[in-house]
């Protein structure tokens, strides 16, 4: 989607190349493109796909199958509309919004602030860029929408498309998607698109204690999709209208919260470490201003051609979510502590436990993972006068991740090659995802999979038939190991399987 | 969701009997509980979502993996609007539904013309039953919803809620969710929650082809969520108002599609005995009516307690869908075909590709699997006097969709037997989904594994302290063999992997 407010960049040009490559090498295509694409919405296409579930089942797999006091579900995105009433989503999750009646186009009042604050800051005057925001905050806080529309006129804020100054009024918008639920009568009228997917993990909170019978502390998590109808939808996959979350609510004892909130915030940083985000690229965030239900949050920024942004947020939540519900449905969601209260000498007791949530927007962690793997590099080769320079880009993902394993190659098509080829691949397709290339000279080969980060090439050659065995060819270093065919599935096992991630956990 | 036109039969208190396993064993809990749940809609619980999860990646592997022609991608839920244009559903997804003016209670109104034919049939009056089927076919394809309505007029049906016929007209209402994207003005203005996910593969045809470099006859492969509101959701997960669908289409030289539709359809048999779904229990059902896209299709369908069911649906959709788009979007939606056809001595050129679509319900399939698994035995335990006989309840999944892969026991609480049993599991969960319980008896911690079908107890006894060894005892057959713990994982290992299945396809 466009927005006339972004200027080009030298980072959105980066980015550029990577939203690029992305369509072109199968990994995200804008949806519906045939009718001239959806704003704000994307598809996966057959490489963007394995990724992405190779990163949806690394953090299912480190909650649910490490952790032995995590366990996960999978609520629907339709739930009941009182959830949303509880949550306060229908209340308060609105944007303000303003339309240019020349240009027709629509904006988010906040933002025209905002970059007109980042003007002053950047010619300088930081002081009245300071105030600028302060004063829209005060008007915020206090819902005072006809303030903000008066600070637009007088900051002689224009449309950058009709650069006109006529505005209409600022009005909140929901940002929650809502259909109608006609068809059964009896049934409630308005149903939601959820717009996080939390509030699915709180309304099954005692069904899932009792069933998979958990001792507080423990987690709940949850993959899915959720729904918010923005209005400021840019930089590619990073804030869409239609995104997934892969979200944890931990469950705990009032007054040990901050404890939890410490240990989580440490361990999903190494998480993140782990699948290969460096270290100089993340940074914690801690929030200015606290939600209204949370006592402590933190974001988990990485560094996007676009500048540190989150990626993940750790809430210290409280127990307002539970309480809220246990007050709007009249059912208790309340747990028996039966462990002794050594201050007291009896058992804690019932309690609406405290929650530590930790939220990942799974296509943020994707567009992060593809930044960080895209590279280009600069080759020198032959010697002397027969010297020169090639270029070369690769995607240097892990190979836990990378959505092909390895790519089987014979060396030519004749000779019994493609034959023997073709066993290795039997051999090795029911335990990794492995392509089989007998199209175009080699090196073109490599190249095509160093474009989707395919860390091994396999080459079958004469020497092949004569003693089993075959080259590896290496993404990263390039270099090209000989090694026996009965060696390969330990070896690819290996490397891709996400053990060694898990082990640094 | 209570249907009140649904009579209680022995069939039904099976699948009653399955619900309360479903909600009480955490593998289904009804939507939103707390707020008395949301019509047809379902939550998956801890082992739920965990057994769904290996379904679908059952699936997933066995589409993408280990066909090399076969891809996949993750479309969006929101598609442009033109989408559903093209594909029909705007015009003609529609349900006849009508309403009682007594009781308010709707009904979709050919459902209750079939109802009434049931009841002649099961009196014996089958030429009656037959007659009224064929004049209700005569009135839906003329599209007279006055002659339906009359029909029910004539034939007495009464409202099972209120008893009388105090019935409003036949309308048609489509069964498609619609949402607005309101908050950018210049969006379209009405988004669909898609009805199905095969038209996220039709419009992403040839950024696919292309970015993949597809050859025809080659498959795009799709898990995700869609959408319908259903008048008459019933029967548990088997119909929702929000579903999953595991949808691959595959794209086909025209003339040729008859030979891959009848592939397909026996190597979609066989996948589904291949998980564990017995051959007496499924079968074919051709359709004596074809969609307007369609020149064959078959449903393989499941025995469930409520009868054969579909859980699949193999469609030939001819090259309907991808022309609908070709003319809609004016954007050419062909295929320039290389080889050589032998008749003209030239190569088949340019051509809009056939469609060979293979559809899983993937809840439908949950719920066959659950069925299919549940297992209620008695057992005769002791001899003479001492005899007596027990009730065992357990899931015989297969292990490699469990949710649990094993459970570990320490015997006992003490003289370091939760110490060892530790050690195994921190062994073990780096590559497998297990779990350790050391509360309550033996026994009984054996029977709550089997309830939820975990194929695998290791029981760590003073003997294990001894010489490192472990009892396994298997789910199906209640033995125990004693097995060194070094060879446990290669043990689970096999017995889960997918691999068994895979070489079976």
């Amino acid at each position: 989607m466009s927005n006339p407010t972004q200027k080009p960049t030298l980072e959105n040009t980066q980015l550029k190349d990577i939203v690029a490559h992305a369509k072109e090498y199968g990994f995200v295509f804008p949806s519906s493109e045939i009718y001239d694409g959806l704003a704000a919405v994307y598809d996966y296409g057959p490489n963007g796909v394995e990724l992405k579930n190779n990163l949806k089942r690394l953090w299912w797999e480190a909650m649910t199958q490490l952790n032995p006091n995590v366990v996960g579900i999978d609520a629907a995105i339709f739930m009941h509309p009182l959830t949303w009433h509880a949550s306060g989503h229908v209340a308060g999750f609105n944007d303000p919004l303003i339309d240019n009646l020349d240009s027709k186009k629509r904006y988010r009042a906040d933002v025209l602030v905002e970059e007109k604050a980042a003007q002053y800051e950047n010619n300088g005057e930081v002081e009245r860029a300071q105030e600028l925001l302060q004063h829209l905050g005060r008007l915020l806080t206090d819902n005072d929408l006809a303030g903000v529309k008066q600070l637009i006129i007088d900051e002689k804020i224009t449309c950058p498309v009709s650069g006109t100054g006529n505005w209409t009024d600022v009005r909140q918008f929901n940002l929650m998607f809502s259909t109608q639920g006609s068809a059964v009568e009896s049934d409630a009228a308005q149903i939601y698109l959820r717009p996080e997917t939390a509030q699915g993990i709180f309304v099954n909170f005692l069904n899932v204690q009792k069933s998979a019978r958990m001792k507080v502390p423990f987690g709940i998590a949850q993959i899915g999709k959720a729904f918010r109808n923005e209005i400021v939808a840019r930089q590619f996959i990073f804030r869409m209208r239609e995104f997934e979350q892969m979200e944890m609510q931990f469950f705990v004892r009032p007054g040990t919260e901050m404890e939890w909130y410490q240990q989580w915030k440490e361990t999903r940083r190494r998480w993140h470490e782990a699948l290969g985000l460096p270290s100089a690229k993340l940074r914690f965030h801690d929030h200015e201003k606290l939600a209204h239900y949370a006592n402590a949050a933190v974001d988990i920024e990485f560094e996007f051609p676009f500048g540190f942004k989150e990626i993940e947020g750790i809430h210290s939540r409280t127990d307002f979510d539970l309480t809220q519900h246990q007050e709007l449905s009249k059912k208790k969601q309340q747990y028996f502590d039966a462990d002794v209260n050594p201050e007291t000498g009896k058992p804690y007791g019932n309690y609406v436990p405290y929650v530590v949530e930790t939220s990942v927007g799974a296509d943020r962690l994707f567009l992060a993972t593809l930044c960080n793997a895209y590279t280009e590099e600069t080759l020198t080769e032959g010697e002397g006068e027969a010297q020169q320079t090639k270029q070369r880009t690769y995607l240097k993902l892990h190979p836990a991740v990378a959505p092909i394993k390895a790519a089987i190659f014979p060396l030519v098509r004749k000779d019994g090659l493609p034959e023997k080829a073709q066993q290795i691949f039997d051999e090795l397709r029911h335990d990794f995802r492995i392509i089989m290339e007998e199209r175009d000279a080699i090196g073109k080969r490599y190249t095509r999979q160093d474009l989707i980060g395919t860390p091994f090439c396999i080459a079958v050659d004469h020497q092949t038939l004569e003693d089993e065995t075959v080259t590896v060819r290496h993404r990263d270093s390039r270099e090209q190991t000989r090694m026996p065919i009965a060696e390969l599935r330990q070896y690819i096992g290996q490397a891709v399987s996400f053990r060694r991630i898990f082990e640094q956990l």
